[in-house]
């Protein structure tokens, strides 16, 4: 059954690095949350949905970490942005590859700034349909230190939010990994 | 295209009566969510989804508001067990129509007690996908009077949970009615 462009549910989807291998490796919440959005969501409904893939990137506090020296020349400056893109359009790269595999549209792009606020505004500029977050499903003690984006997001997100906890099979030894 | 049990996604719908109206009327927030649940989950996939429609009916602390006499006998309790209960299904049946006319499988239940911990247990022995919840969206002032059950599920529902929250042109005039 075809369906037209106006009663295609558009689902965003936060997707980050992960702390564990880092870039261009999603996070194992990230992961959980794509994979449930086509498996109980989607299913063969693959023209019903068209999936809005946002990675935020938060910007280095310590961005010479990986230089030779801490005077940057303007070029230095220039490669460090281009390294940034560079790592999230190959974390991005997964989830619309694997998108273009199973024949469900997509949009994918990159953002800087503090998660919860860039995905908040993110959702307010594109109004999806629903926004799926992956999250590691921290206790209270461990969420204290860490702060969750999916908890400000499902109270400040206009838009309805589900979150997707990690699987306790896929939790590392410290929970607070990813 | 066929889909086999195992692959169908269970979504459980928790729906209320409506404050202003009463029963059997469903609570604009409860149809808001089923309604959505049905435009942008469901759409045409109507044999990928099993509904799950749980109503949690509050026990009558002033039971005997509609009764005669305060000295009630056994016989009086019956029909007032009765009389709920023919006011739950009444209340279902609206959302158990509307699945048979689009042809997605449902299944509706009443349980007493109080919603939100109703609402929990009943994840945990059912296991949906999905719980969908209507919200009434109030701000944090109304809130503190009149609790909300979605933000304990969203907490601590073991399935993930998304909230729909009541369309602002919906409100009634007092948004603690519903």
């Amino acid at each position: 059954m075809a369906t037209s462009e106006a009663s295609v549910t558009r689902i965003m989807v936060a997707v980050n690095e992960s702390t564990i291998k880092g870039y261009p490796h999603a996070s194992i919440s990230s992961k959980g949350a794509f994979e449930w959005t086509l498996q109980k969501i989607v299913m063969s409904n693959t023209s019903g949905f068209k999936l809005l893939f946002l990675h935020v990137q938060v910007p280095d506090e310590d961005g010479f970490d990986h230089m030779d020296s801490i005077y940057a020349s303007p070029e230095d400056f220039k490669s460090l942005k281009s390294r940034d893109r560079a790592r999230g359009l190959h974390l991005l790269e997964f989830f619309v590859t694997r998108c273009h595999e199973i024949g469900v549209a997509c949009e994918a792009w990159i953002k800087k700034g503090d998660p919860k606020e860039v995905i908040c505004h993110e959702v307010r500029r594109i109004q999806p349909d629903l926004l799926v977050l992956g999250s590691r499903g921290l206790g209270p003690f461990q969420r204290v230190f860490v702060g969750t984006v999916s908890e400000f997001c499902v109270k400040h997100a206009e838009c309805p939010v589900v979150t997707i906890k990690r699987r306790s099979d896929e939790t590392p030894q410290d929970p607070v990994d990813d």
